[in-house]
């Protein structure tokens, strides 16, 4: 019984008749759409059809990176789609075309490229977005782990949606859409081996049909998916953006037990964690409630929750059980790379 | 003199300060424009601007791993922006916008990423292209080899524009804007320590203000830029779209005395050699005078020529000295890995 498994050579790389082979065999199949079938090097894509959905385009990309390539919960290809689709989300956008550009390690079986590239397949399609142009380079053995991904993103911004951190004003209230970490505490287990039976996974998913409803709410300031960095990373992005402080209840902050354990077992703060699915949104006061019913009634948000408020002070805090503040400062670094 | 230097950390890749100061130090002063300033994740672009200038928005995205990073004419900075912004040209699009996600190698001297940051802001200018949204993901050394970088872009189409290898007809003529070979010579020569002493170096640049002027024809089918696979590739790309052959005459094709000596030494075939800075276009056989006049008018295509016409075969045939035509195979592979 010696199978032998196809893998990744460079020649899938070298622009002749293999790397042809594997474009149509492999992405076109799984990808298919009519901008892809035309085959050109660019897609075109319409403008009017565009302009109907709004009056801006929001243009973002993101490479991932993640070890290890499978997880609990996704694969890097799932999260080369959910990543830079809630990028474009969080900008108030509907997500609508991605390109993709793999770097592909020499030896890399094709059975796990095939997955990879079915997960894209699937959540953009489940999320109404085309993958529409793409680009696969090879590199021999060692000069890259196994497969990174790029993606980048086009939305459309309606017209009345002008969501910024710089619009952020004192006594909006700062609300996350649910359990913070799961995505981090799921990669540390996995990959440093800490052999943990977690209940947990990651929470990698495309959050543009929980943010939709959202944009009907005049008070709502700005939105960001707290990925790498945590919840952490994007209160003092908010903080620095508006010139005001955000003060957090520590008891307020929702961590699932698993993840709560993992995190007291190696002294780590579940606020710097990586999330793949998790919104934090801030809010004018008279809208917190009816933004917590929207987040709450999709699935992906029923944990939502307010977890503190803008402040008049510069910085962010964390008060904890007894009411006692602390100034909650930015790590020089997070504890996990290649997280995303 | 001990001088330490300063290199890339995993902390630059973190999500943490040591990242937000990195991104403003290198990336923001550099590429310095009003979209980068917002520093919100997604860019937004005005589509009312967009559609002033055409129908349709080209979106093209290539990852350049480019080995060695720095080669005479240019670096894989300077190669990300032209290779992109190429596509997009060869589309008929005016390219307008970048994305840029770099990926990092631990240990990677900061003033190589520098010089590499400072040749993309530099060709972007040049070219009237914005760098407007942007990702850096740092690895553990031997994790990547230096630097990787994708590039995704967005230009626009003027309305009357369809340029489409579907388009080509029999009789059309097949012109190329310059030397062949020259990019892949020079990486061959450096990487391979031929240690000749080539007069050769990469023919990197954006051809867009080059192709301008020829959407004012009415008789031009298609373009492309011949980077992996060479002049080769794209013949069979467009006869593989358009169901016609293509005759080429070995004579005709415009190599550099060096290009010529090194592929002779080794045996390899200038048309399969990677360009980076050069058209091939099918234009009606009546515009054929049109077409070379307008590319030599400019200066990277001074030595434009005619080198084939497409027939009513299904094959690429390259037609000899002595009028004895051979088919012209797609190789498996290219000779060189990591061209672009």
């Amino acid at each position: 019984m010696s199978e032998r498994k196809e893998v990744v050579t460079m020649a899938h790389g070298s622009g002749g008749r293999a790397m042809q082979q594997m474009i149509e065999r492999l992405f076109l199949s799984a990808f298919d759409n009519p901008w892809l079938s035309e085959r050109e090097d660019a897609a075109r894509l319409s403008i009017a059809a565009l302009s109907q959905q709004g009056d801006r385009l929001a243009f973002t990309t993101d490479s991932y990176v993640i070890d290890p390539v499978f997880f609990p919960g996704g694969n890097i290809g799932k999260l080369a789609v959910c990543g830079t689709a809630n990028d474009l989300a969080v900008s108030g956008a509907t997500p609508a075309y991605l390109s993709c550009g793999f770097i592909l390690e020499e030896g890399l079986p094709l059975e796990d490229l095939q997955k990879i590239v079915n997960a894209m397949a699937q959540t953009a399609r489940e999320a109404g977005i085309a993958i529409v142009t793409g680009d696969t380079k090879v590199v021999q053995r060692g000069a890259a782990d196994k497969v990174f991904i790029n993606t980048a993103g086009i939305g459309v911004i309606p017209a009345d949606i002008h969501w910024a951190a710089s619009r952020i004003q004192v006594g909006d209230k700062v609300i996350v859409s649910g359990t913070l970490g799961d995505h981090g505490a799921t990669i540390l287990n996995l990959r440093e081996q800490l052999g943990m039976t977690l209940e947990v996974e990651s929470d990698c998913a495309v959050l543009a049909p929980m943010i939709a409803p959202l944009r009907a709410l005049s008070g709502v300031r700005a939105l960001r998916d707290a990925t790498r960095g945590g919840v952490n990373a994007i209160l003092h992005e908010f903080s620095a953006a508006s010139g005001f402080g955000i003060c957090i209840d520590e008891t307020a902050i929702p961590v699932k037990p698993a993840v709560r354990g993992i995190c007291e077992l190696l002294g780590l703060e579940p606020l710097n964690f990586a999330n793949e699915g998790k919104l934090v949104v801030v809010v004018s006061a008279q809208e917190e409630n009816a933004v917590l019913e929207i987040l709450r009634s999709h699935p992906l948000g029923a944990d939502a929750i307010t977890i503190g408020e803008v402040t008049g002070q510069t910085q962010v805090c964390l008060r904890g059980a007894l009411g006692v503040s602390r100034q909650l400062m930015l790590p020089n670094a997070e504890p996990l790379p290649r997280i995303c």
